[in-house]
């Protein structure tokens, strides 16, 4: 006879822009399932909802877990969260302003939850299951759709005077005549550093009648240009792509300098998609460019990594919050 | 009949590469005299410990004190510091390397001696009797010769891994084609808006012909320009040294919003003789600047103030050290 599950698994939800990520822990964090769906924020935000709903009840029918199994639910959502983890102040990508998410999907799933910002959700994970175990001072730079930014003093998430801390997308980096930001200011870092701004220079070069295998690999659709392709043309020797790899390494090397300049942390932890499809090339680059910007430049000063944890950081550390709440 | 002096005065030293400055102060932190020497650093460790001696024997004979009364001496010294605050690791200004400063000046003056890092005796200086007081997470910038930083965090200053954080003044801001740095890197937030930046711009235009009131006000000696005749020239309206300033103020905000976006204090405190000379002008375009390049720049955020202790933060913050220790 099998006996009963016991009531202390966690769900971890990474709620993006456009996927949302679930998986369901046990009580030692074991991975026991993951599923995916589409966010479409355009519905609106009952049917996302409704949709991070469906992709917890099908992670835990494919773990053959009962609701009743389950202590707790962590979501990273992308956005400021209030002190207490409940409500969503401000999420941009998604249109939502102050949105009581976790009563909302309390009163559907009849789980206690927690909300945690997606990237100090990465942070907690890469701090108690990453590259970041056994270190207590370390900054944590997520590299996507923007870039992330997460500081650990004495073994904690830092947060600042309004729980801010971390914003180092949007750190001036090349604060004359760099892009323009989503932010509405000049040359921030993601504007020259996030995988975004990858593609951006690529398909604007392409455009303008360079070649690139990276044509033929998103079969002309530049919105399916992901991570995986951007390294299978770089592996490929794609002169293009990776003169626009290299030149964003220098850009990050300048960003984790400026980091490791401020605050002397014990490593620089990279982690995103481009960093994970590609971090064997770029982390000696980063590292390079950023010895060339760091007062003192010993190999203790500037210990850049990456994460160690692939794309599941965020339903990760959302699990840890939630175990932790 | 006088009673005996009490043994809790506290004498606190700010030892610079071009001076001395010492204070006596009682029980309550008050100032009971001050007085400076040149340092001399070309004449060697032995002279300059002797410079430092006399100048200590002279304030506690403008207040009429005793070796006997004093507690204890600290020492800012512009370098590295041992974790015990008893030698000097690296002081570049000065030319010494593993000095064990305390040892030589208790030997003379058989009072205890605490040493410490110069930027971060003005950061507690600014935290228990500047404008720092009652906030428990701020960053201070202290702007002269170069430009030093100082991280408090949880009421404590932030030291990082290695004792090194708040290193603010090698911040790449103009990485490409900024002017070359002492460190050997290009662009460092010093090289353009430290008060060395500052005179150096102005000597040189001055050089191509350019009219200006500095040169009569430093009677043609570029070294002695200092803070407070910049101060006259910009209010005189001096074109010259205006572009200077205000140009200067833009790369301070910059500089002051990437220390905002990576750690969201509660404010951005700044020191340092310009700032204590020109401070009213200054602070309005530094806060602006700042808030172009900081994402969400409402005037929580921002908050840009002088550390309300002009010239006394590095002898106060000595005396700060030598009492905690």
């Amino acid at each position: 006879m099998k006996p009963a599950p016991r009531h202390d698994h966690i769900v971890g939800v990474d709620l993006g822009g456009t996927k949302i990520l679930a998986a369901v822990y046990d009580a030692k964090h074991r991975l026991l399932a993951r599923e995916k769906k589409a966010t479409k924020p355009e519905l609106g935000p009952a049917e996302v909802i409704g949709r991070i709903v469906e992709t917890i009840n099908e992670v835990l029918a494919a773990a053959a877990l009962p609701h009743s199994a389950v202590a707790g639910l962590g979501v990273g959502v992308p956005g400021l969260i209030d002190p207490k983890g409940q409500i969503v102040r401000v999420a941009a990508n998604l249109h939502w302003h102050d949105l009581p998410l976790a009563k909302l999907l309390t009163k559907q799933l009849r789980i206690p939850v927690t909300l945690i910002n997606d990237v100090q959700a990465g942070t907690l994970a890469v701090r108690d299951f990453g590259t970041g175990r056994g270190l207590t001072d370390f900054v944590c730079m997520f590299i996507g759709t923007g870039i992330g930014g997460g500081v650990v003093t004495n073994g904690k998430i830092y947060r600042g005077a309004h729980g801010l801390a971390g914003e180092i997308g949007h750190m001036a980096i090349v604060p004359h005549d760099g892009p323009r930001c989503g932010c509405g200011n000049r040359g921030c870092f993601e504007t020259v550093a996030s995988r975004t701004a990858v593609v951006r220079r690529i398909v604007r070069e392409m455009d303008k009648g360079r070649k690139s295998v990276v044509r033929d690999l998103c079969d002309g659709d530049a919105s399916r240009i992901r991570s995986r392709i951007l390294a299978e043309a770089y592996r490929e020797g794609d002169e293009l792509v990776r003169e626009v790899i290299h030149d964003t390494c220098e850009y990050l090397g300048i960003g984790a300098a400026t980091v490791i300049n401020i605050l002397n942390p014990q490593a620089v932890i990279l982690g995103g998609g481009l960093i994970e499809a590609l971090g064997d090339r770029m982390l000696p680059r980063i590292t390079k460019a950023a010895k060339a910007h760091v007062i003192d430049p010993t190999p203790a000063r500037v210990n850049i990594r990456d994460s160690g944890l692939g794309d599941d950081a965020g339903i990760l550390g959302a699990a840890i919050a939630a175990r932790a709440a």
